[in-house]
């Protein structure tokens, strides 16, 4: 099977339309940022994504961009970035703060210079300000004396929150890796074996079927660890009759799936079995409300309306959808205070999480948004899942 | 096997270790904050390590730590940390920025207030500000007016740099899960699996070995890509003759080995063969050098000094040794411009990597430095490793 990778001239395209952006707001240039955990931001205009170290990119209104990284990245830049101009900063150096006696620093002083030979640089805006370091952040600002530092994350969220055909075929095969890796962990998890030991089946899963990366850390979680929101696997012996929680994801050219599904080694209990039947008609609910033209709070309210009537209120902890693309989690949400239409081309992770107090349970779908309704990218197993 | 952990009371004695610092130095608390890619300063002093979400620990100079974390991590917290005392912040949310409707928050005012009961609090220390990110920092400033903020990371630096016998033990532990790791990946590799298929075996295969995850995302690159300093597993198909690179680690308990190795199916060709052959010897003089009272710099002249000798001196990226502990990286650094005496207790990875164009090799070793030189916690596959 052919690999399908979104063409260089999509990554252009993106700056150039961040730059039209930028003349409208008034903006002389914007730094992006990312890092080895959310890689997105700088991956959106470059196909780059760090490790170790961290990435920015300096985007002017007019020319070229450049991406920055700390002094090792290069090599790593060459193979992956379909963008050359390239800066080593140590601002994005990795965090134990190595020296480099050896290689050449350039310097935030000196990338300003380099972009305001074109255009007298006086406002620059920051993108991915949640994650910038403080060290990225002072190095700007110490560079930047005079000038004016403006957060604009909004700019790149509008931009990334609906779906280009392309992008919508990544999510797809992103989809179908996560779904044949649960298909193929299924198939090998047995009662006996660590969660660790069975989170290792799913990465090995998702990897085996074609991903790049897991996308985010596989959990697999037991008994009374499935009450967690975020999860870790540990060393925790799974068991029989008790709720087992896969969690996993898929990444196909840096867009990311999410495929959560309960399941257990005999019956669970009658208080968990009440709660994950309720989770599945929940789950299932939520699907038939999401499409173009909804109101997304009242698909949240709907779907809490729904938990609470069943008497299981107290067990909702979010949700019940959050967007998805390059992040696991991503601008828009799906939240009862939400307040805007759904539109056809948005990505969303539809999950449907209920917790605790001793089990949980999640069923999490990557879905796209259409006039009709919507397409669900791996809807496979989806039921009650005794083994 | 009984698994061996840490206790809790290592837990609080570190933190009473950093609260007598704080005292010496005049700092009423101390901010430390930890990533998903970057646990470590958290985790030393709680054995909890974020995920999606960021995470804090607010120490005062006398009294009890918070744990700082955003709405999601409750339930995780309760399984992992030590320390129960957490508090949740917006500014530690997940890079997304979910609202959140129906979790309650607390606020840096809140958490400050709270500290400020028992002493009041003029100058707080922060640690990890490399990795901190600007909303948490912003966020602490805000609620801080008039306070001093003081960056202080050579604190826990300095508790950090050398290895307890019971830290010497995690790492001997992380080193054997690499290793092992190591063997059943190179059982299964074979010319035509892609890089990251081969990733995934070395994956599996230090989980299955026991380690709780790999510690840092663990490559594979082959041929052209083996002149990364800092690499990423891509799509490409590993041939016959030319050089194949397993960099890898294992973590146990939050301590994490790492473990490179070159090897090729067939000859890789006279000039890799010659680079690879100097490299081993360059490894195995830095082995032979180092040991309590060395000088750092001294051993990293001698060693680039026979690298250079040979003819090789422009293929030296950096080197040829940093500490490791927590992180795969972490102070104190052996470098030509470093100038300071190896300790007994200090531990080190023997990074030998040299590169390019078009190659490049790397042996890496996880070592323990003694009075009487070092302990190699996992030496085996240091040959040249023709399959």
């Amino acid at each position: 099977m052919k690999r399908k990778i979104l063409p260089t001239e999509t990554y252009l395209d993106r700056i150039r339309t961040l730059q039209a952006a930028m003349q409208r707001q008034d903006l002389d240039a914007v730094l992006v940022v990312s890092s080895e955990a959310e890689p997105a931001n700088v991956r959106y205009f470059t196909d780059y994504w760090p490790v170790f170290e961290t990435a920015g990119l300096l985007v002017p209104a007019e020319g070229d961009a450049l991406l920055l990284t700390g002094p090792e990245s290069e090599r790593l830049v060459r193979v992956h970035s379909r963008l050359y101009e390239l800066r080593k900063l140590l601002e994005f150096r990795e965090s134990s703060d190595p020296e480099y006696p050896d290689i050449q620093q350039t310097t935030f002083d000196d990338v300003l210079k380099e972009i305001g030979r074109r255009r007298t640089i006086r406002r620059i805006g920051l993108i991915g300000t949640n994650i910038m370091t403080v060290q990225v952040y002072q190095g700007l600002e110490a560079a930047a004396r005079g000038l004016e530092l403006v957060r604009c994350d909004p700019l790149l969220r509008s931009m990334r929150m609906k779906k280009s055909k392309d992008e919508q075929e990544m999510l797809r095969t992103a989809a179908q890796y996560a779904q044949s890796g649960f298909e193929y962990a299924l198939s090998r998890v047995r009662p006996g074996m660590t969660e660790i030991e069975a989170a290792a089946e799913c990465m090995y899963g998702v990897l085996k079927a074609g991903a790049e990366t897991p996308g985010f850390m596989i959990w697999c979680v037991s008994g009374p660890h499935t009450d967690q929101a975020i999860g870790k696997s540990t060393y925790r012996v799974i068991q029989k009759n008790e709720m087992v929680q896969f969690t996993m994801g898929a990444m196909a050219e840096g867009y990311v799936s999410s495929f959560g599904r309960p399941f257990s080694f005999g019956h669970p209990g009658d208080g968990a079995m009440t709660m994950w039947k309720t989770g599945l008609e929940a789950n299932l609910l939520t699907h038939r409300l999401v499409r173009a033209g909804a109101n997304a709070g009242e698909v949240a309210r709907s779907v809490h309306g729904f938990i609470r009537e069943k008497g299981l209120g107290d067990h909702i902890v979010y949700g019940p959808a959050h967007g998805i693309g390059m992040m696991e989690c991503e601008f828009p949400f799906i939240e009862t205070t939400s307040d805007y239409q759904l539109e056809a081309g948005m990505t969303f992770a539809v999950d449907t999480f209920l917790a605790g107090p001793g089990y949980g349970m999640r069923y999490e779908d990557t879905v796209i948004v259409t006039d009709e309704g919507e397409e669900q990218l791996a809807p496979g197993f989806r039921e009650i899942l005794v083994l």
